[in-house]
This record gives structure tokens, sequence and C-alpha cells, in this order.
């Protein structure tokens, strides 16, 4: 059968849901539950790695509501799960809810979530894929390039001012940006499974790389670790260095190549990193298109000198330059105190999962 | 007598109304018409130069919804003026209202304008200036600035890549920001008395400087002209270029300074200049702390090399950077297809009306 009128505006509408989440290890997902007339009963939406997954968060509004949704439709941007990630299978969720009918856009094509159409069919549940499926895989197309290539997705974070520099002429750059958006970048850390630096920045800024505070720890279920702090480049990291620390996790990694340093973490578990601290290590990851997305912090100055933000892209004229855009998803822009921040993803070209060469 | 909390209220909104107005030739000023019972009968705010001032503006607002405005009390954020401009003078136009008080914030310490509060009070209107005066004069410092320094108004207008770049490293530079870019800063261009350029621009680009289609022209009691095109630099002018035009209205003036350029553009009664056209003027003016509104439309590009948007600002050390600041009056930030306008304006320091040095 084809799909309705109603299934087709829910379906819009769990892409934008979808949009309410943040990028990382795991893709953006929107989910909507209609009645037999086509009324939206319940949404829901992935809010990231280490929440309920689009929907089993629907069901769990349903179910808050009292809504009894047996032999209802739920309306979800990607094929639902069949496997036991960091939450239970989705699509045994579905078929313990009593949900009649499943319409998803994009199939899970990886190897460990895919089959959930397969099992949701094999028990009883009328399912169709298909609906919107471009929009929903443009809406992930970097995750799945990270996925297809087996390495972790990657945010590349920078602090500059508005002419693009990340340190004054004499090297000094702290702080460029406010105290507001300092802490907003430590929710930019708190979501990640590894952070990495260069041995540049490590010397000259010795930072710890750690989260501090760790938003909403309090409400996971277990106590969170600190994402794994990784320094990449061949100069060893002196004993001293903050970075080492003393709770087991740093890592050096001993090479300039980041596809190396992803594949190594990737190895290790790590499904999603963040690159910070040194536009040379973050220039690396951009020259190899191997940056899923990008968070500008912009402070309202000028210095009309110093290190520049990103440099030796390979870029010599204006046709080459690498294509990114302001993404929906992350916000796009907003102030953080008097800085703004910025957040991109790459367009999909030709549904290649590397850009601007 | 002092102010009573309506008034204080209505001043604080007169603020907010004040910074929907457009910088440049006049100041941002918000008018709000209150009863005797302190409720909010009108409001108004002057959109910028050539049309209604704040209190013509909330006046007619008044009129044409039938409102009798006699014995009710005006608040302004600016002492209301004495002189015919483009408009008439507004004292008399409250004054022929029958408006019974008039509370204003800052006073008026231009020379031709100034007086209205004496006219007011000599036709028997109760009036009484100082309510949150500080405020109205931090709104419109830069353009406190350029009036006591005889000088117009100066708008710096950029596009640039998300790194800072006007060019590629080839010198590519058509077009790095969108046609809703280029068309969005026509309107800039329309606003203004003068447009500035310099000589290396000129020849690399060969640009009209034109106001193309003149976004409300034909609202206009008169038609517009279009602003004067002018060239900055000691290098000739083709006699075949395209910014001499054939209506008169282009100038050279033989100098690098920007102090020079002003000067000589405000004996010609010229009160807004937009600077638009080659990093090296735009420097020029930043550097000599002669920009009171930067609009940068950003490109979400990576060139990661290129002509940087500003150089030479003479800032060695983050410390000595320039300080501005996202410009709530602009709108601060929007997109303009799928790129980022942002506007600025320079942080009040000690009320100095220079910046940066």
């Amino acid at each position: 059968m084809a799909f309705n009128a109603a299934e087709k505006t829910a379906m819009g509408q769990a892409l934008e849901l979808a949009r309410r989440g943040v990028r990382g290890a795991n893709p953006l997902v929107g989910a909507v539950i209609l009645n037999n007339d086509g009324a939206v009963l319940a949404t829901g939406w992935h809010r990231g790695a280490g929440t309920a997954h689009a929907e089993a968060d629907a069901l769990a509004t349903a179910a808050a509501a009292g809504i009894d949704v047996r032999g209802t439709t739920m309306v979800v941007t990607l094929e639902p799960c069949s496997h036991t990630g960091r939450t239970g299978p989705c699509s045994q969720a579905i078929i313990g809810s009593g949900i009649g009918r499943v319409v998803y856009a994009a199939a899970d094509t990886t190897s460990d979530a895919a089959g959930g159409a397969a099992a949701l069919a094999a028990a009883g549940v009328e399912t169709e894929g298909g609906l919107m499926a471009g929009e929903s895989r443009e809406l992930n197309h970097r995750w799945s390039a990270a996925v297809r290539e087996n390495r972790p997705f990657v945010t590349v974070k920078t602090a500059q001012s508005l002419d693009g520099h990340t340190a004054a002429a004499d090297g000094t750059s702290q702080w460029i940006t406010s105290p507001e958006a300092r802490e907003d970048a430590q929710e930019l850390r708190a979501r990640c499974d590894a952070i990495v630096a260069g041995t540049g920045t490590v010397q000259a800024d010795n930072p710890r790389l750690t989260v501090r505070g760790r938003p909403g720890a309090e409400d996971a279920a277990e106590p969170l670790s600190q994402p794994l702090r990784v320094v990449m480049g061949t100069t060893e990291v002196p004993a001293s260095a903050a970075v080492r620390g003393t709770d087991g996790r740093f890592l050096q990694i001993h090479t300039h190549d980041p596809a190396v340093v992803l594949s190594g973490l990737h190895a290790r578990g790590v499904r999603h990193v963040l690159v910070e601290g040194g536009a040379t290590v973050a220039s690396a990851f951009l020259r190899a298109g191997l940056a899923d997305e990008l968070v500008v912090y912009t402070a309202p100055k000028l210095l009309g000198a110093g290190t520049p933000s990103f440099f030796g892209l390979g870029v010599s004229t204006l046709t080459e330059a690498q294509a990114w855009r302001f993404d929906a998803a992350g916000g796009a822009f907003r102030l953080t105190g008097p800085d703004l921040r910025l957040q991109l993803e790459p367009t999909p070209e030709n549904n290649e999962p590397t850009i601007g060469h």
C-alpha cells in the first residue's frame, strides 16, 4: 500500500523533531504516533547518545499521557533498530506496544542495528519504508559516512576572533572567547567519547581536557567517566602535563594523520570525537575531509593579525573552497554571552563522505 | 517634579522601540504616548534618515487610530528637535498636538537641533529630561561621536569566508557570498549618502557602486538620487571605470587617510558613509577608529588562505584587540540565504569616540 496524507505530513514533522537532537555517535531521529484518523497522539526524538531512541521516547510520552497506542501508526525517520545498545531494541518495544503499522523513511544500513523492519513484519506489524528517505539520509549524511568508514563521528571546535584568528600576533590566546562560551564548550566535551588535541597545544596551554561539572551526570543511571583525552603528534607529552591526569583516561597517538587517530580510537570503541586545541590539528582534520560537524565560537573582536583558525586546506581558488552550511540541527547560531556560537556541517555533495577535494 | 513609574516603564519601552531603527545619519529614537493613567496610547520610532522622527511617528499612529492626545504625556528617548531638516521640527509638532507633558532621556547636543526642550517649555508644555539618559546616550554613542567630530557616521561592510578571508589565495573573490547576501547589501547602499571604495578594488573588480532597484524609492516624495560614489587613493581612476558613471555622482579623493575622506565628504553634506570594497580601505578606517558600525556577511566556506578581511590594525597582543559587540539595534545576526549577516558596533569605552588605540 501507499502512504496516506497524514503519514506524509507526520514524516515532515518527524524530520523537524529529529533536528532537535544533537549530532554525534547516533543519528538524528524523530518519531510521531498517529491514530487511525491521522491525528497526532505523541511525538518523540532522540536527544543524543545514551538517551532514549526516538521511538521509545514517543512511546514513553504516549504512556505518560495514558494514551492507548494499540493499533495505531508510528511514523519514524529511520528504520527502527534491532540491536541492544545502551538502550533496548526499538523494534521489540514497538511490537510490545501493540502498534499496528510502522512507516519509516531511510533504512538502517548499519550492520549491528539493521533488520528492524524484518523483525517488525515477522511479528505481524505492517511495515513500510522509503517515505522521504532522501531527506532522512541527507539529515544524517555525515553520520552515515562515519559509520561506512568505520570511524567515529568528528566534531571540530574552534574559538576565533571575528576576523578568523585563534591567537594574536604574539601568540596570546587566553581568552579570545568569554567565560559563557567556554562553559558552553564544556557541554560539547561532555557528549563526546574522546577529545583530541595536538602536542603544540599541550605545550602552549597545558590544558586538562576534562569535563568540569559534567552537566547531566547526576541524572545518568551510572556515573559517567571522563572522555578519553587524546594527544596526537610525535613530540612526547611531558610526564608533568595536566592532560595525563590520574584516571587512566589519557592516550597519546604518535602520528600527524587524522585517519590513523580515528582508526585507533574506533577500535577502542570511541564513536564521537571532539577535536579541539590547535589550529594545526583542526586544519588537518578539515584537510582530510574528516570533520563532520564544526562549532565555531566567534568573539566580536578584531585582531588584524595572528594565528589563522584554519590553514593549509589545499584551497587555492574560490571554487575550491570547502563548502559548509549553517546547521539547523545544531541551532545554527546563538549568542553565548557576548560571543556568537556557530554550528555547521559539510554540504552533501554527490552523497560523497568527504568534502573539499 | 519627578518621573512616575509609568514614565519609567515607558522609557524602557521607548529605548527598545528605538532599536528597531537603522543606524546612520540620524540617531536611534523611540517614543511612547501615555494617558494620564499611565496606559500606552501610541508608540513610534525613527526608521532612518528621511523618514518620520519618532515623535511624529507616534503622533501619526495616534491620529490614525483617532486617539485624542491633548493633555497626555510623550516619553521620548532624545530631546525633541527644534530644527527643520528633511522633516519638520518635532517640538512644534508636539506643541501643535496639544500634548501636555514631555519626558525625554538624553539632551540633544547637536548645534542645529538643540533647543527643543526650551521651545516646548516656552509654549507651556511641561518638559523634563534626564530619565535613563545614560542608556539613551549609550544607544547612540557612536552617532554622537560622529556629530562631535564633524564627520559622517561610518558603516563598514565586508564579505568574508568563515575563516576571515575576502578572497582566495589566487585573488578570486567573486562571489564569496550568495546572491541573497549581495541583494541585502544593496539595502545598505540605499540608506547611505556616499559609498567609499579603494583604487585597488576599482582596478580589480571594476564595480559600479550604484544602488540597483533602490528599494523604497517609489515611496519617497522625490526620486532619490544615487549615493555619491567615492574612490579614495592616489592612483587615478581610469576614464573607462564603471564607477565614474554618467550622473555626476562620482568623486575621487587623492588620499589614503580616512579622516581626510570623511572631512571632505562632511563638507559636502554627506552624513552617512558606507565603506565597502577593499580590505585595505576597510582596515584603514578601523585602524583609525573611524568605523561606527560593522556589517559582516559571513559565508559558510573555508579557504584556509587568502586575503585577510582586516589587517594592520596595530594589535599585537590579545588585550589590544578591537572590542566590538553584536548590535541588537541592527538585528545582530540573521541568515541572508546560506550566509550569515552579522552586525556590530564598537563597545563604548570611557565614552571615548575612538576605539582600539
